[in-house]
C-alpha cells in the first residue's frame, strides 16, 4: 500500500491486516503501552469540508504515535488562490511525511496522490469513506469476533458510506444487503465490483425494500439523508427517503441482538429513531472511537517503517 | 474536582490548592525544571468566541506539561451543522482527555460537562471566568503573600469577571467591594452566595459609588465596558458606565501602592486611563502570564494522576 | 541577531552563518540525526495574509527542532477587535519564545518587534521576504558551491522578493541585475543600499530591459505579476508586465545551464512559461524545501541557546 484512497484499491488481506493492527493499537492505547512509531513524522490534514471526528481523531492519533498533525483548512491554503494541485502536492511532499485530504471529488484526491511523493489518505470524498468503514468493520469484528458470513444491511442513501461498506463488507467475506431508493443507488463502479464478487460466490443484494434488506441482518447501518454539501436537495431527499429509517420494525426484522452502526452526525427521526439510536449508543460511539484506532493503523501502515 | 465550570463549585481549599500548584508550576517553568506530567494527553479547545490569551496560554500550557492541545474553532466543528452537544460530547470524550470550552451560555458548558466522560474546563462564559480569576488571585497573592483580609475593589460591569471575582475573593477570605451601575449588577446567584458569606462574617459591598468601593482598596480591578458579544449595546453602555473608570482619583482613594488588575483587552480612556494602565502594566501583564500557570494547575488537577 | 525583520539588518557574516547552519540542519534531517535543540519552546505564527508554504514549513521546522508552533490566523485573534499591537506583543511575550508575523506593512512588524521581549521573525511583508531569500541563497549555493561572483537576475515586479534578493545577493557578493517596469521599481531604501554597495565595488544593474538584465546570468528569478493583496490592480499589472517573463529566449540569453528560482505560487504563461517552469521544477521545489531548513536555522539562531 502506498496510499489509502478507497477500499477498492486494497486487497482483502490488506484490509484484515489493517484491522489486526488497529486492534493491537487499541490494546496498547488502553494499557498505556507506548507506541510512538512515527516520532518526528508530520501529517498534513487538508479539509475542504468540515469535520470534527476526522480532524480530532487524526490529530490525536498522530500525537499518540509520536508524530504531529497539522490542520490545514481550505481557508488557510493557497489552492484557494488558484495554485494548481500539482504544485501544492509537490511542495507539501517536501515538508510532510503524509497528507490526509477530505474533499468532494474522488478525482481530486487521486490527482493529489499522483503528484505527491508522500502517502495520501482519504479523509472522505463523495465517492468513498474508507477510514470510517475500517472503523465499522473493526467494531463489528470486536462484537462478533469475525466478519465472514455475517449479514450487513445498509439502509438509505447510496453514498460514500454505502459504497465503502459494500466494498469493505464483500472483501471481508460478509453478505451485504442494501436498501435504497432507486434514484439514490450506489456508484456504478461499486455495483460492478459487487457483481464480480457475486460471480465468485459472494452474497450481495440491492433492493428498495427495507424489510428485505434487513431480514436476519447481524448489523444494520445507515447514514444521514442529507449529507454535507447536499443541503440544497434537502426537500426532495426528505421525500425520497421516507421509510428508509432504522427503527423498531427494522430491528425486529433483523437478527435478535443485531448491532447498529452510524458514522454520525445522526438525525433522530430521519434515518434513525431516537429510541434505536440510544439503545445502540454504546456501539455507535465505540465505532466513533474506533476511527482513532483504525486511522492509527493506516498511518502506521503508510508512514511507518514496516509496510503492510 | 471533576470539572472546572465556575468557582462557585469549588471549595476554598480547592482554590488555594490550585493557587499553590500554580506557584509551583511557575517556579518549575522559570527554572527549567521539567514537569511533563500530562505526556500523551490531548486537550480539545473549543472556541465559540474569539480569544488570543485563552488559546495561546492553554496550548502552551499543555505543551509544557508534555501534552497536546487542539484548537477547534466553531467554524471547524460540526455542532455548527446542528449536531446535538450530547453527541459531540460523547464523541470527543472518546478521543480526548479533556475539553476546554469558551462559549456564551453557562448552561451550554454545564450540559457539555454532563455528557462528557472527560473533564471539562471553562474558558469563559457570560456568567463566569474562573481561569482568569485564578490568575488574578495568584498575582495578588504573589504581591501581598496572602489574600485573607485584603480589600478587592471591582469597578464596572457586573459581568463574568465581576461574578467570578466576588466568588473567588470571598472564598479566599478577601473583602470584596463592587461599584457598578444599577442596571449592570452581578448575577443574582452570585449575590445570593455573597449574602450567605456575609451572614458567616465575610465583608461584601455592592454600590454604585466608585469612591465608596475603592476606599482603602488593596487591589482595584476593572473590565471592558463593552465585552465581546455586547457590541450592539455599545452606545447605551458608554453612557451607563461614565465615571466607572480606574483613574488617578480612584487610585488616590485606594490604599497607597494598591495594585491594578485587568483581564485585557483594555480600552484606554474608557474603563481605565492610559496613565494608570501603563503605571501598572507590569502587574497587568504578570496577571496575563499567570493565566498560563493557573491553567496548568487546573489541567494537572483535572487530567493528571494526582487529583486535588 | 535579536529579530529577523529584513536582510538589511543582517551583516554579511550573519547571513552566511545562517546558510551554513541551514546546510547542517538539512544534512541532519536527511540522515535522521536528531536536532531537538528547541525542546520546550513555543513559536506563535501570526498570519494576516494567507500562506501554505510559510505555515507548513514553520510548523514542521519547529516540530523537528523539538518545539511547538501555534498557528494564529487573524480571524482567531483579538487584534481583530482592535487590541493595540503593543498589548498583544506584551501578552504573547509572556507565553511564547518567539513570534513569526506575516503581514502587509513592514512598519507593523517592526513595531511588534519593538514591543516584544521575545524574538520576532518576518514571515513576509510588502517590503521584504527574508526567509524566502535565505532559502533561495541556500539553493543557489547548493548548486554553485559559492555565491560570490555569480550573476543573479531578477525579472518582474520590484516587490518584497526583489527587495530582499537585491540585499541578500549584494551582501553575499553576487552581482545583481534587476529588470522591471519603471512604475514597479524596488523600494528606495533598497536602491540606496545598492548604490552604497556599488560605491564599494559591488555590481548592481536596474533596467527595464529583460535581455540586458538576464545576459549571462547564473540564476534567473521571478515572482507573480499580481501578488496577494494586489488583485484590484490585476488588469493594469497584466499590461505593465507584458514581456517581463522568464521564457526560452531569456534562458538562452542567460548562461548555459543557468538556474531558475521561483518562490511560488507560479502563474504559467504570465511571469514564467510552463515549459521553463517544468524544466526547472527540481530546482524550484528544492528552493521550496529549503524554506524549511533556512527557517530552522533562523529559529535556532534566535530561539536557541547558542546565538549567532
Amino acid at each position: 500500500m502506498k496510499h489509502l484512497l478507497k477500499l477498492l484499491d486494497c486487497s482483502s488481506e490488506e484490509i484484515v491486516n489493517l484491522l489486526d493492527m488497529a486492534d493491537q493499537l487499541k490494546y496498547e492505547n488502553k494499557h498505556n503501552i507506548p507506541h510512538r512509531h512515527l516520532e518526528g513524522k508530520s501529517l498534513g490534514l487538508i479539509f475542504e469540508k468540515l469535520s470534527t471526528r476526522t480532524r480530532v481523531s487524526f490529530e490525536t492519533g498522530m500525537y499518540q504515535l509520536g508524530g504531529r498533525a497539522m490542520f490545514l483548512s481550505r481557508r488557510d491554503m493557497q489552492t484557494h488562490r488558484g495554485e494548481p494541485m500539482e504544485d501544492t502536492a509537490r511542495t507539501l511532499s517536501r515538508y510532510l511525511d503524509g497528507i490526509m485530504l477530505r474533499t468532494y471529488e474522488q478525482e481530486k484526491l487521486e490527482r493529489l496522490a499522483d503528484c505527491s511523493s508522500v502517502p495520501v489518505i482519504s479523509g472522505m470524498t463523495d465517492f468513498a469513506h474508507p477510514c470510517q468503514v475500517l472503523a465499522d468493520l473493526m467494531t463489528i469484528r470486536e462484537t462478533y469476533a469475525q466478519l465472514e458470513g455475517l449479514k450487513l444491511c445498509y439502509i438509505g442513501d447510496g453514498d460514500n458510506m454505502c459504497n465503502s461498506l459494500i466494498v469493505g463488507g464483500l472483501k471481508t467475506g460478509m453478505e451485504v444487503a442494501v436498501a435504497c431508493p432507486k434514484a439514490y443507488r450506489p456508484h456504478p463502479m461499486v455495483l460492478d465490483f459487487a457483481e464480480h464478487q457475486v460471480a465468485e460466490g459472494a452474497k450481495f443484494l440491492l433492493t428498495d425494500d427495507v424489510m428485505e434488506a434487513s431480514k436476519d441482518a447481524d448489523v444494520v447501518i445507515t447514514d444521514a439523508w442529507v449529507s454535507m454539501g447536499k443541503e440544497s436537495e434537502a426537500e426532495e431527499r426528505h421525500i425520497a427517503f421516507q421509510g428508509y429509517q432504522v427503527n423498531r420494525d427494522v430491528m425486529e426484522n433483523a437478527k435478535t441482538g443485531a448491532m447498529v452502526q452510524h458514522c454520525l452526525p445522526a438525525y433522530r427521526g430521519q434515518e434513525i429513531t431516537a429510541e434505536i439510536f440510544e439503545e445502540h449508543a454504546d456501539e455507535i460511539f465505540e465505532e466513533a472511537e474506533n476511527r482513532l484506532h483504525a486511522q492509527k493503523a493506516v498511518l502506521l501502515a503508510l508512514l511507518g517503517k514496516k509496510k503492510i
